[in-house]
């Protein structure tokens, strides 16, 4: 008899559009004493989301990108990630590294309406990755920092390599990648997305 | 004894960035009666250059991109070539064609310092290609119109598939990639490249 298998959770693939991270102090440095971040809109990962705050990012060359959206909740780092298409046209020079990997990573001032924020490093294009309950890990016999691939399909489809399995009992099983991966694929919702080793 | 191959010639890989191919026509009327493409750089093909000239490009809601690079010599049509992350912020919704196939493609505006040139149709995201000659598409094993894949390593690699094999005697090994792909790898000079079926 042929065998199946079947993965324990289904597998969403969503684009993370430039963002940033911030912490308390950097959210009332930009919008002024005792002030919380507030939805604007759910994520798929319980309990984090779009914020209806966005910044202004000035880079090096004083090129600005406006409307940059924070993410929520707040955490105990800065971070600013971007596409090297964004980096690019603001004049950055950022490296790639995981999330929260940001020593020696350059930094930029942002803008609120209460005022300007310095952050020493920060800035980065995240590491494509995938987040994973320990279940998920399981079936695809991947370990936290292991890398697996992504095939994405369509008329201009891609294999995404080096891909960082970030594993986790809080998470769902959901690939983050960002635009300039997913433009150049077009991923759309009914685009076919497949996790191989 | 073990046997090796060798390529008949070394594998190129260049991006792209937006650009747009034009008419004389269309160049007479965005620069001024009898005016011609002045080279700016000389590109991999034989004979075709980035000129100096460039064009504002004006969108459907009427947001624009400026500096818009000219590639010359003219053709028998005219043709923008945007990434997604282009045509996104544009607000243009724009199909995946081979360059030259432009039938029922979204028009625009452009503007030159000589005047206006409405484009009926001819905004593209061009189709990733790679340019052969014969003696390349002999020892790949490849047809003109057949598809091959592009990997490409380094710490964010990515292997590109469907991608278009134009087989020409004029032509000298190339592949094409736009800036949306170039920026998913960060390609780099020293970024290794293989084709493979």
């Amino acid at each position: 008899m042929p065998r199946t298998a079947t993965a324990p959770n289904p597998l969403v693939v969503n684009i993370s559009a430039r963002h940033c991270h911030l912490t308390p102090e950097a959210v009332e440095a930009l919008f002024g004493k005792g002030h919380q971040l507030t939805v604007h809109k759910w994520l798929y990962q319980e309990g984090q989301f779009a914020a209806k705050e966005t910044i202004t990012l000035i880079g090096p060359r004083s090129r600005v990108i406006s409307n940059l959206r924070i993410l929520g909740p707040c955490r105990n780092l800065n971070q600013i990630e971007l596409a090297y298409t964004d980096s690019i046209a603001l004049g950055f020079d950022i490296p790639l590294r995981a999330s929260g990997d940001i020593k020696g990573t350059p930094g930029c001032m942002i803008m609120g309406p209460a005022g300007f924020f310095e952050m020493k490093d920060g800035v980065i294009r995240a590491l494509r990755h995938v987040h994973m309950h320990p279940t998920d890990a399981d079936f695809y016999g991947m370990k936290h920092g292991d890398n697996m691939k992504l095939k994405i399909g369509g008329d201009c489809g891609i294999i995404l390599d080096k891909m960082l399995c970030r594993v986790d009992k809080s998470v769902k099983l959901e690939v983050h990648i960002d635009t300039d991966e997913g433009n150049a694929c077009n991923l759309q919702p009914d685009t076919s997305v497949e996790l191989t080793k």
